[in-house]
């Protein structure tokens, strides 16, 4: 049977919710606060999940050390003190909510983990959680 | 793909675990000191997990603020500074286990999430944890 | 110089705010939802916290084992799985409020603790926290 | 003896350090990437402890539900959602560090808590705290 | 449906990563700093969980109380304030990583826990942790 | 007023604590099980604490990422991935107790943070927290 590791990172990054193409009042009804237009912020918590089997000799499903460092230079300096809407050219046209992070995050880092499942679980608050997949 | 997300909320009740047709030994043997007379309780930590496509103009699976309000209407106000033995018709007649009352939540929030699946989470101490459906 | 230890316990506890000479509208208008009539409750966090110099022979300022039976026997055994309104001698004719517990864990294991000072933070909620001494 | 009361909240904010009449290379070397134009952000833990003498009436040192509001009036919809360099009059001028900030809240909260002694503490990461008075 | 009920548990122990048929510099290039020669170690968190339907007289999936004594008995005394290479015959001839440690725990406990479908997530530190069956 | 600016940090060692002069039976006495002769281990919290004036320009106390820096290479380096009875020259001849790594860790960064009240918390589990000077 497999095994599934989990690797936590964290980033702390600005952004606002609002669509270009929206007025301020609509943006402001839609999302709310989180449309404020100064820009708010969070420190995003990633968990990144690997499903494989467990390597024999090493006793890895993939050496964590290797998974850290292709988090930090997929994900983390893309992301860490950055603007979600306007650093990252991977989000744009995209409203940065949690769950558009998570797959953005995903389609990063997939291409560097070829044959192997995984999942992105993204926290932005303390109460706000996306899984990608599902 | 879909995407799951999860929101947290809280609420601190009392109750205690016991049967009426059983005596109070009877009780005290299968839920031990769960079943102490004057109740105790609990700071209960909810998490509300839906799953969904993501909609292409918010970038939401569902707006985590319209279901913060069906959390507050329909289980923190049912649930919150209450006790679960006397003042919950829903859990009348089940012993107010995590397990029952994880499925109780289910039951009442999902008719207010159609079309959606929902996973229930509920942390009764840092130590007990129940998920519904599992 | 002196060296603080803390050891955590963890007690899950029933009670209601409420004052027996003042009727019911006057308890909800000071103690609010605290004072709903059949109980809520809290996992209280307890950090037990001794002031003392460090003993040459152990490395210790007390034996941290012989601190948890201290708290075991004086604190958890009278509180855990109790209603603190009606279970509890030693709040008798208190209001259970978050700082009147924290007062009574201070006088009921100082006895035991002759020599040391000692200061007890006490969790309520992850909101609500109280220390005494201040 | 008095008690203390610890009272958490919670804002999420966007801010960058730098100082205007330092140059960009000043700055990135001051305060590395935390000086980023864009601004990143944090989700901010604040503690507002106040120590004083408990009611006996009450059992409270001060009625939580009201120094939340105090909280909520005086400090949360002010920084809550907004870029802390741009937005907060109380700290134009000032470099938005983890210590400004608490010494800003101190100074907005305390003229409402007269005749109590308060203390801040601030969490703008789960690595980098702030405590005033210290 | 079935529920999922989970109870965490805790132990301490010490370990490194290293294959006796490798040279030193072999296990350093592999296994960096965890392979170091006089051991480490780690708080491990284990989050146990089992999925069954609810009884309907206890409401419980299992008893959580039972649950803790098995876990105690097969899992807590084998590896707590242990030695995870010297110690342990079941993880004799295995590089204890999270993910060994994780399947070791689980083909323990099973035997235990006929008829109930059993996953173990396994807390090395904060940032590592394995799930097995994943 | 000063500020107190506190930095977290983290590191995984192995210990046992027992006096070579004390036989067998006294160690296990006085220790309990963690005497066991093979070590078992911790994942160590760091809470450095350096109280200050605020400086006017870059709004530190001390600049976070300089003390992290300090922090590592004359903490973290002695200690992280190490066995505290036998690769720590600083402690040889101590019990390794959370109160005397404290101590320990306390008088190595002093030296380098002359002028500023320093305070070392030091969490060895979520129970077992030691603070110098108390």
């Amino acid at each position: 049977m497999a095994v599934r590791v989990i690797r936590k990172a964290f980033f702390n990054s600005a952004h606002r919710l609002f669509r270009e193409e929206w007025d301020d009042n609509m943006n402001l009804e839609v999302f709310g606060k989180c449309s404020y237009p100064n820009y708010h912020g969070h420190n995003y918590v990633l968990e990144l999940s690997v499903i494989g089997e467990v390597d024999r000799q090493t006793g890895y499903v993939i050496d964590l050390k290797k998974l850290e460092g292709l988090i930090q230079k997929y994900i983390i300096e893309k992301l860490d003190h950055k603007n979600l809407n306007l650093d990252v050219p991977e989000l744009k046209g995209k409203v940065p909510t949690v769950e558009n992070i998570a797959i953005m995050i995903y389609e990063q880092i997939t291409p560097h983990l070829e044959g192997m499942k995984v999942q992105v679980t993204l926290h932005e608050t303390k109460k706000n959680i996306a899984v990608y997949p599902a």
